[in-house]
């Protein structure tokens, strides 16, 4: 590890945001990184944005104490409710959020200009996801639905059964009718890529899935370019807030590698 | 109302508590109740117990400057993690949980004495239920499932549904089964209540439900016979930690009557 080096900094208010350090450490296994689980506050995405906020800049600031060089917040809600505040209070740290990404992902992926937003109740009806793709593109037509019961199914492990394609269909079968439907639709929760399967398998065989957390991953990679946050010896430092034993046990699964409770530190913001 | 009335203070990590009250204002009806709902850190189901009797002990804080003459601990996790620390906290004021009443129910239901609890995460790996029910009756045989996605489907509305009937069988038909089989089901989530059409549709006929909101009214009921807090103008007074908005949407479906946001009063513990 060089001594330039700086760790990237990920933070979620649980083990969702693990899906999007699967795919930065995909895009930079050189960088060393520490992930920040917010387990004993978690979820962010029924509570108010200013309690989010809040929460945010806590989690940010742990992580700043702790030498990183680069923020990402990998949790929609805190994205959309977090991130320009938390860019403001570290004007010299590169901060990037999950559902900007995203939203340029399916504004060039949509050939029918008419995306599908699905996402936490927190996310969808703070319109961050609406708001990101008209600053893009003002004559996109978005739809969007809260699809609480899909995080339930992730962290339950529930993720190719028949259960997660009853209630994909329940959630989506709406808004992919008639003939002028979505051609494209941002998965805009970090739980939902587990469910990409069941989700597919409920959809019109057309449509475009996105996947904030890749689409993520691929924008932290091109900004950080060659820079001191990817030259690292490709580890990983793990912080959580709260159940060390039931973030290593869940966050497997979201990782798509063994994690070990012995691993993880208990911290208090 | 008269002077010398107490109300009776209620919590629970959100609007699941709500089932406990609705059991409470028909057991109680002249009762003045103050409901809190601790929003901004719900679920307390996935947290450890330090943090939850942590919260918990706040919650009836808050209750107590208040002047609560009662305190019913609406939440299955909190009566688990912190009903022995609040007991001592106010050694004056009658402390009631929700474990104890339904485990009772369920021990004198049981005619196999054999029986099944499903709660929360954290209530069944807590292990509260398994050891009221052992207290009152050693000889007792107890098997416990956590059954989360129950608390989502519960919010989302499916109450009555084929997909809650899919869940319902996918957690309980393994602990329905074979000949010794349990003939008793508690319901150890306040959320579950509202599920119980679907979850007798899944039940072998014979077993036994019991609705620990319905088991802790008739406890409280009991224990504070006509006492200072059962003399009031039958109100109740909302409280929450954050969400007003939400609380009193998907509130309204646990208690079972409409509820406002204007009403909502928002504290900070």
């Amino acid at each position: 590890m060089r001594t330039d080096a700086a760790p990237i900094g990920v933070f979620d208010s649980g083990v969702g945001g693990l899906t999007v350090l699967r795919a930065l450490r995909g895009a930079l296994p050189s960088a060393d990184f520490i992930y920040l689980g917010d387990t004993a506050r978690l979820p962010y995405g029924t509570k108010s944005a200013a309690t989010v906020a809040r929460y945010s800049s806590q989690c940010a600031a742990a992580l700043r104490a702790r030498g990183i060089g680069c923020l990402v917040v990998a949790c929609n809600t805190a994205s959309a409710s977090a991130l320009n505040e938390l860019r403001r209070e570290y004007p010299h740290m590169p901060v990037v959020g999950v559902i900007e990404p995203g939203a340029a992902a399916a504004v060039a992926a949509s050939r029918a200009r008419h995306i599908a937003v699905i996402g936490t109740e927190g996310t969808i009806a703070g319109g961050a996801y609406q708001q990101a793709i008209h600053r893009l593109d003002a004559n996109v037509r978005v739809i969007a639905r809260a699809c609480s019961l899909f995080v339930a199914i992730a962290e339950e492990g529930w993720t190719e059964d028949p259960i997660a394609e009853a209630v994909a269909h329940r959630y989506l079968d709406g808004m992919f009718a008639g003939p002028q439907m979505p051609d494209t639709l941002v998965l805009g929760c970090t739980h939902f890529p587990l469910l990409a399967t069941a989700i597919a398998a409920a959809l019109p065989p057309a449509v475009r899935i996105v996947d904030s957390a890749a689409t993520t991953a691929a924008a932290v990679a091109a900004l950080l370019g060659a820079g001191p946050c990817t030259r690292g010896a490709g580890s990983v430092r793990w912080l959580a807030t709260d159940g060390a034993a039931r973030f290593a046990r869940i966050g497997s699964r979201f990782l798509g590698e063994p994690l070990s409770a012995a691993d993880v530190e208990i911290v208090d913001l």
